[in-house]
């Protein structure tokens, strides 16, 4: 049984009453979300573009890569070009699906596929009203070493440096 | 302005009125959270400790890393080292922050903190009666292998569990 509490512009909460594979029935508040598509952009030289992006929730800036909400229907791929090049100004010639994660599977059902992309050229920048960002670009190893000493905390974009910096060091 | 939605067991639903940094007034829908921690558990010859756990709002069971929400006034590493024990029967002798990570910045507060835990030894698993998992060892590398193959799509999960393979392979 699904009883719905609020229907928002970007979630819905429901309370869920559901009987679990051991048999036992509990309600759980439940966050369903349209999920997102988000974009490690890297340039041919090891740079990556990432954005210090102020988010409300958690209280000011935080270090991300490009994402942005899938619109209804919206393929992610599609939506990841798209917060690419209206976020950071750039386009690429090839995206690679590196993980299609679950942020915070204990309560809510969104998904974001996190993307490499590579071939950067320069495209037109145009932000939303509601997004305050800039743009930092670094060298890939101090994105990782910024992972180690907690300056970048975002988990996607966790997930998406280090995909690629794996990826590159097992290619190497 | 704070309009309280809802307050549930574990998440409160706010729709909070905000002057962004640019001047704009937006309504954000945002979700509350005690936070967590969850820990990757490894052994000496490089075993992880992962569970397949059941999670109602991605519809069926996922790869995690053990992890449970913050009591009330409860430290983080308190709680990952109960957890450890709780959900998948070890103690350890050691316990190192990886990361602390925003998991869905764009509409909740939810940090997690994500420990690496060695030196392992035999307690005693004691599940919540809401919690239906079962417990699976594999090799480190294969955990790798499973992100890059789509098998693990957690997020604290691909956090932990790349950071300490980074940091292996930094080490080594």
């Amino acid at each position: 049984m699904v009883r719905n509490i609020y229907t928002g512009k970007v979630i819905t909460l429901n309370v869920d009453t559901v009987k679990l594979p051991n048999g036992v029935t509990v309600d759980l508040e439940t966050i369903r979300h349209p999920g997102a598509a988000a974009v490690v952009p890297i340039k041919d030289d090891g740079t990556v573009v990432l954005i210090r992006q102020f988010r409300h929730a958690v209280g000011g800036f935080i270090y991300e890569i490009p994402a942005g909400k899938l619109a209804s229907g919206e393929d992610p791929l599609h939506c990841a070009a798209r917060e690419l090049e209206e976020e950071v100004g750039y386009r690429a010639s090839s995206f690679e699906l590196l993980s299609s994660i679950f942020t915070a599977p204990g309560f809510a059902d969104e998904v974001i596929h996190v993307y490499k992309a590579t071939g950067l050229t320069e495209g037109r920048q145009q932000l939303d009203r509601d997004e305050v960002l800039e743009i930092i670009e670094m060298p890939l190893h101090r994105a990782i070493a910024q992972i180690q000493d907690g300056t970048i905390r975002d988990g996607k974009t966790i997930v998406g440096l280090q995909a690629v910096y794996i990826e590159n060091a097992t290619n190497r």
